[in-house]
């Protein structure tokens, strides 16, 4: 109850927070988290637990109340393993970090973030020595983020990937021209109709508005504020059709998870997201394996025409879907496509881990960022705001955090192929405007099983196969090598 | 803190909240009115009081710190007065009772309400016994709302102006038609376009919009979320245009009061608004003494034109002038013009206090709430909607607080005329769109001061005489009788 109030200040602060409330917003947050960690880490909770742990109550594994008391034991062990000055030291550096960072990437100067990533990585390496790890520090931020993956997993799963994708993507490059800007990048597409177009677009595939709402913000996000209330944000630009709208479905298909999640449950781990590797999986499967899909817009290209009819009056489907669909090495990831956007991905787990380990000084993030950079991409940013700057999950404390995005990439694939093999042509479906049979299957096989299994265990039992790289080639494939242009 | 967090809640409440998130923030609410209640009588609060009182430091009882300790231990005491079980049947109860008065609204049915309204009843005569009072019940509670005035002070100063104000009614209302609606109220005014002319005009005024912002809701509030965060609501109609301004004006007001708060003594009772009825003057001082002045328009009338070029293109002023001051005895409280809106809280004041004392029945009140339209407004509502159900402020649990709009209508009108005196011609001043000297003289006369003085010390304090009716029905009469239509 208490931590969704801090998601309702958070979520203010990235909506509607007038610029003269930031100080003290930060305040207020502090002061919850103080209250969040006294009242997690209260020994009663764990007289409480070693009450019931072993009892007749929790002799099935997968009953609800089972799975509460192993994931409470989980995150009350966590916590009680960091020190409160841990916890306010780390809630009172991010805050000022997201700021020197903001500050940094406005002066083109990364010198001004620096000082503030080397508190940020200390306090990093001190919390994973506070909670232990099996291997390497990595690890025991990874655990926090997604349960039950090492550090070696996920590398070993990433070495796998990057064999198959690096070749693929030279292969897409080598084989035509980069596509030249379609002529939808060039109209105007109102933001007011922009809005409507995506919120109607979201309750279609079924977000229920009822229950959640959209507004904006510079970044974009979903959160979860309590049952019957999940709100999702967005960033509209007139000339930039695709990226607001395909921010609305992913931020959509986060939201499906939350408002898919046990009401019931909520408040429990039972009534909470397995994984962020899960949760983006998602966000991911409805932004590109559907949204991106020549059946999904045979279904909504009529209606986006009717509502932006001066831009597309002249646009036929084949080149619409060819410009949602263009394929180009860059330097920024929030605007990557789907085939390039894991190899950003890769170089902020290979640099993370260096930082983590001290095997890379932060003086030297820049040389290495855009090393990595040319390596994988063959593209040289042209300056620290478009290099090392352009994330702000350092800032916020984040270590650890990036890889979950490729395994969200990785189950996704992973889900949707499991899912057209059981609940039968998909294409069809879309094509006449029903999402909800899949959203069912997903409903079923993630959504509603909250904490009951690791995103690994659960994705192994809804598709017969643990998480692994040859569905999400596959996709890519089908739509970018096999069918080109589809 | 924890209180600025409680706002932000109910700031979310009225103006975002999704429809399905509404039981949920009720559990929010309760948490946190239960944290507050158990800080705010926490007995340590009480040794450190004892610690510093009587000690150098509050030895000048104008200086911030006696003025905080003589205001925390008011608050102190009166919180340790409640029972724990009230402070959370009350929370309950009040949740409840606002969704069956909407309910009750909805059908047209007041016995929907009635239980409520009595459960509600008890619980405010519980509160005054637990809390104590030196005369009535009334006391118990009006002393929450504006600290240092009794039921007796109120009753006599109400009458007193009763005794101008009737006849003063009659008048008007005597010498002349009712005039007709003029063109402004049969025009167009987008909705849009109000909401930037609302801002604007706000904003010249001196309403910080870098410290605070501007959103819709069903009824219109200001609320101070922390310094440099504060937040007025306002509602728009299209063809409304006087009802959505003067509304922006009324919360701007209030808005001038909380953004002219010492920020340094945020959090303390040096930072914080004296009363609800001097808080009340601002929002009224404003919107009626300041907004609905010839002055006032002789600067934003050109400006109001260049944006309802539409709507205003064949008005001149004094037509638009006499539309915005009309007076009408009708049966609806928030819809009625400046002379006539003290006669609706007169009714409240009278039948609040019967019903607190049992001297009448909650079954009885649209009987006597009828008569009471009948004898001072000479109209009956059409139904309980428009007549005992208007007011949504006995679901919430406010009983004592109607009072406080009288007085600050009583307070607004002595503050104008002295800032009229002191600062030279306000009017000439309006005229050429200077609103800070005005705002200046606010600033230092009431804003400044937060708790230092009840609301009765800083009036005399500024004004050279105790609250009294002279002022306002000076200006009434000057405006309505003495130059008709100005």
């Amino acid at each position: 109850m208490l931590s969704s109030c801090v998601d309702l200040l958070e979520w203010d602060e990235e909506t509607y927070l007038p610029r003269g409330g930031v100080e003290h917003r930060s305040e207020q947050l502090a002061l919850l988290a103080g209250l969040l960690h006294d009242r997690g880490t209260d020994p009663r909770i764990g007289e409480l637990l070693g009450d019931v742990e072993g009892s007749r109550l929790v002799a099935d594994p997968e009953s609800p109340a089972a799975v509460n008391v192993r994931e409470i034991r989980r995150d009350y062990d966590r916590e009680r393993k960091l020190p409160r000055k841990l916890v306010a030291e780390s809630a009172r550096v991010t805050a000022l970090a997201q700021q020197a960072w903001a500050d940094a990437r406005e002066a083109g100067e990364y010198d001004l973030f620096r000082p503030w990533l080397e508190r940020i990585l200390k306090l990093a390496r001190e919390e994973a020595e506070a909670v232990g790890y099996p291997a390497v520090p990595y690890d025991a931020l990874l655990e926090d983020y997604e349960p039950g993956m090492t550090t070696a997993d996920v590398a070993q799963l990433f070495e796998e990937l990057k064999r198959e994708l690096l070749p693929l993507v030279d292969a897409i490059n080598g084989s035509r021209k980069p596509r030249s800007r379609t002529g939808v990048q060039r109209r105007e597409f109102p933001v007011d109709r922009q809005r409507i177009f995506g919120e109607a677009v979201a309750g279609a595939i079924g977000f229920d508005l009822k229950r959640g709402r959209m507004d904006s913000s510079l970044h974009p996000f979903c959160t979860g504020l309590g049952p019957g209330d999940c709100r999702i944000t967005a960033r509209f630009s007139t000339r930039d059709f695709a990226g607001g709208f395909f921010t609305v479905l992913h931020e959509a298909g986060h939201a499906l998870y939350e408002q898919g999640l046990d009401a019931e449950h909520y408040g429990t781990p039972m009534g909470d997201a397995a994984s962020l590797g899960l949760h983006e999986s998602q966000s991911r499967l409805w932004e590109n394996l559907v949204g991106r899909r020549r059946s999904f817009w045979q279904h909504f290209f009529p209606r986006a025409r009717a509502v932006f009819h001066e831009a597309l009056q002249e646009t036929r489907l084949d080149p619409f879907l060819a410009g949602i669909n263009r394929v180009e090495r860059s330097s920024v990831r929030v605007r990557a496509d789907e085939v390039t956007y894991n190899l950003h991905i890769f170089i902020r787990f290979e640099l993370e881990q260096a930082l983590l380990s001290n095997d890379l000084k932060a003086a030297d993030l820049p040389e290495a960022w855009n090393a990595a950079y040319k390596r994988y991409l063959g593209v040289t940013p042209a300056n620290d705001v478009e290099g090392c700057l352009q994330d702000g999950h350092w800032a916020e404390g984040l270590v650890g955090y990036f890889p979950t995005y490729t395994l969200g990439n990785i189950y996704a694939a992973q889900l949707f192929a499991a899912a057209r093999e059981q609940v039968g042509d998909l294409d069809a479906q879309f094509a006449r405007g029903d999402f909800a049979t899949l959203l069912g299957w997903l409903r079923d096989h993630v959504h509603r099983h909250g904490r009951r299994f690791t995103a690994r265990e659960l994705v192994e039992r809804a598709t017969g196969a643990p998480p692994s790289w040859p569905p999400l080639i596959s996709a890519l494939k089908e739509k970018y090598v096999d069918q080109e242009g589809r």
